[in-house]
């Protein structure tokens, strides 16, 4: 058969680690596809000095890329929205197939560009887009594809992991942690998207569509980052068998669908919890399958690069045959809307940390706040004032409850004589 | 499109299980297929009280099944090597893709059977023949397709996790462990497949050809079981800092591939070291993805079913067009021979126990005798005999080392006047 030429668009560390795993490995991937897959364009504003492109057309101009008779698929790694957005639709329009690592992009603009594709006949694939290496898109799009999906949950952003489990191992705080990440080159200088979690909601968005058939709608995912997580809480966790992770859970029930990114207590029982570092993991759930869980590096030029090129030997395989033999683009055929619930009407279990005055009758007021509201108490640790200070700790975990009982809860707390300061709030996922 | 028709020879535990997926899931997997996946015939010598048949057609003959005019798709759930192959090579014979769960039948003869299917341009899919509801042979045969497959690992036999998992969790011996495996259903009353390493080198040898590309050659794959591991090395190992699972392992190496399944000792900070009870789960590094992990279900009516169901999804999208848009059987189109290494060939790391009597200068003979081999010692414990015993245990964990000149340094120790007894030795991996 005929090779499969491909234009790369941005040679940076994931556009770099595209074309070298495509000229390390050729002969392996030609083994698999049944063809080879060449580089037939690269377009970028300056050379990666990690390439060897001697041999290469190289352009500074993306469209020209998407516009090339001779490509028949590109690879979108320049990032951002605009350009990006516009270089696809440009591909589309030139009946060329799409492979992007662009999170932001597919999350944002998702739908709108499947729809181009799809009535052009061609495919807009985004395997690298989640969890880096980790084959995740393809293990809900097709390997749990016999299974209604109860819900995902995945620690999908690497930097997040890796200033929380810094935290943990050597108790640090996370703004210390966070500046050696930025020297390490794991964060940004401006780290508000991996930390905020708007990252990780990004993913989450992508995954919740092909986990449910429902449209990508970034804007309904509830985003709340690690910034005020303390050393203190990564403690009481320990101390009560969980360990804090960021992230993106969403769940199938029957009022609705939950969307949301936040730090969370983990039972460290759950394989997912030895999940350090900057490896990424995504657990799903289905109503055959049960729980299923993978693990992998969510980011660097090698493995992005691994699901870049395996979106490549797919296309290799069905490019020249009708486009209904390839997945459809969020998984179903038909894409239904379902509501995204507001957190105010999400049901999860909680870790409570309060700053009370040491003083008779302050559990039982709290307790009373909260069994009032119909809230169960799980675990609880109170903690003395240390030497010296006057404000004692109470850490309480409850039973699964609605968020906005919760709310109503912790504003009496934090209306008592007693309480000191702001209450804590972590939620509580048993991913059982 | 027109339905998919679906015969099912087989109504045991998972062929009940397929039946009531197709039939829950059936609205879900319409819509993620693009069309009806409808059960057109079932096969069973007797019925299924989990199963709603009144309304399907029913016969006591496999082969009627795999003769039916009507029938696009055969799933083979029989199980065993006879009448399962001959099935099998029929519904092939008479132009049927088939889905299968039988990993015995696809280590033993999947070569014939795969070349007949390619003869006749129809698919043999496998995916539920190992580790269950995992999405495994999709992500090693698709996901990781840009990868040169380094090595892989996994805990592939879900009664061998039980034991040895109830076995350091509450201190028990193998025996009692078994008996209760055997009462809960999780082991079969002769449990010599799964205890003794042969269903995991079924699933080893499928994983192993699709990782590199080479034959199916169950019978070069070394097999070593778990009935002679001992409390004492599980309490040793945990000392160590390490668990002991019934792996089964396979590196590609320069002079050929390893292919083996025995206990071994892996870091207790993995998060496969957590992958308890009846779970399996698999490690696959990669030369651009580095290492990922898949974990779930290894058995069971519902997660066998979701790799069943997910295989015959994969062929309602895909069983209209050419034969080039599925994937190869073996992951390869083209398959290379190369050479399985002979187990003494193997390099790995070791955990020896020796049992000593308590005298001076012994550790130092032992010692000799393995830095004489170039077997260098990693870590050492040295216990005091007990109270009222005579005998010192030392135990020993080295670097990675030629299987023979372990043999050989064995051989030694045994053969000194203070040892007594055999040494025991548990192989070590990594796993980083």
């Amino acid at each position: 058969m005929k090779p499969v030429k491909v234009g790369i668009c941005g040679l940076g560390t994931v556009g770099g680690g595209t074309f070298n795993v495509l000229a390390t490995n050729a002969q392996n991937i030609a083994r698999r596809a049944g063809r080879e897959i060449i580089v037939e364009q690269v377009a970028a504003r300056s050379l990666n000095p990690a390439c060897d492109t001697s041999n290469t057309k190289v352009t500074d101009d993306v469209f020209a890329v998407a516009t090339n008779p001779d490509v028949d698929v590109i690879v979108e790694l320049i990032g951002g929205y605009d350009v990006a957005k516009k270089l696809v639709l440009t591909a589309i329009e030139n009946g060329k197939h799409v492979v992007t690592a662009n999170k932001a992009l597919i999350a944002v603009h998702g739908d709108e560009i499947f729809a181009a594709a799809e009535a052009k006949g061609v495919s807009v694939m985004y395997e690298a887009a989640v969890a880096g290496g980790i084959p995740i898109i393809k293990a809900i799009r097709e390997g749990l594809a016999a299974n209604r999906i109860n819900w995902l949950a995945g620690i999908i952003n690497g930097t997040g992991n890796f200033i929380l489990t810094e935290m943990r191992d050597k108790g640090r705080d996370f703004y210390d942690v966070l500046k050696e990440a930025q020297e390490l080159g794991y964060a940004e200088a401006d780290p508000t998207f991996d930390v905020e979690g708007i990252d990780a909601a990004h993913k989450l968005t992508i995954l919740s569509s092909i986990a449910y058939g429902i449209p990508l709608q970034f804007e309904r995912c509830y985003t709340e980052g690690i910034s005020k997580i303390t050393r203190e809480d990564v403690e009481f966790a320990e101390e009560l068998g969980y360990r804090i992770k960021h992230l993106g859970v969403s769940r199938q029930t029957e009022k609705g669908i939950d969307l949301r990114v936040h730090p969370t207590l983990i039972p460290e029982a759950r394989p997912i919890a030895k999940v350090d570092g900057v490896l990424n993991a995504v657990m799903v759930n289905g109503n055959a399958v049960g729980n299923t869980l993978y693990v992998g590096a969510g980011a660097g030029a090698g493995p992005t690069a691994s699901a870049v090129v395996a979106d490549l030997v797919d296309l290799a395989r069905t490019m020249d045959a009708d486009a209904s033999v390839r997945v459809n683009h969020l998984a179903f055929d038909k894409i239904e809307d379902v509501q995204v619930l507001p957190i105010e009407e999400v049901e999860t279990a909680y870790y409570l940390r309060i700053q009370v005055q040491d003083k008779a009758g302050v559990l039982a007021s709290v307790a009373t706040i909260l069994s009032e509201r119909g809230i169960n108490i799980e675990a609880i640790i109170q903690k003395e004032p240390k030497e010296g200070e006057e404000l004692a700790q109470i850490i309480l975990l409850t039973h699964r409850i609605q968020e906005k009982n919760m709310n109503a809860a912790i504003a009496a707390i934090e209306g008592l004589d007693s309480t000191v300061g702001s209450v804590t709030r972590i939620r509580v996922e048993q991913l059982a």
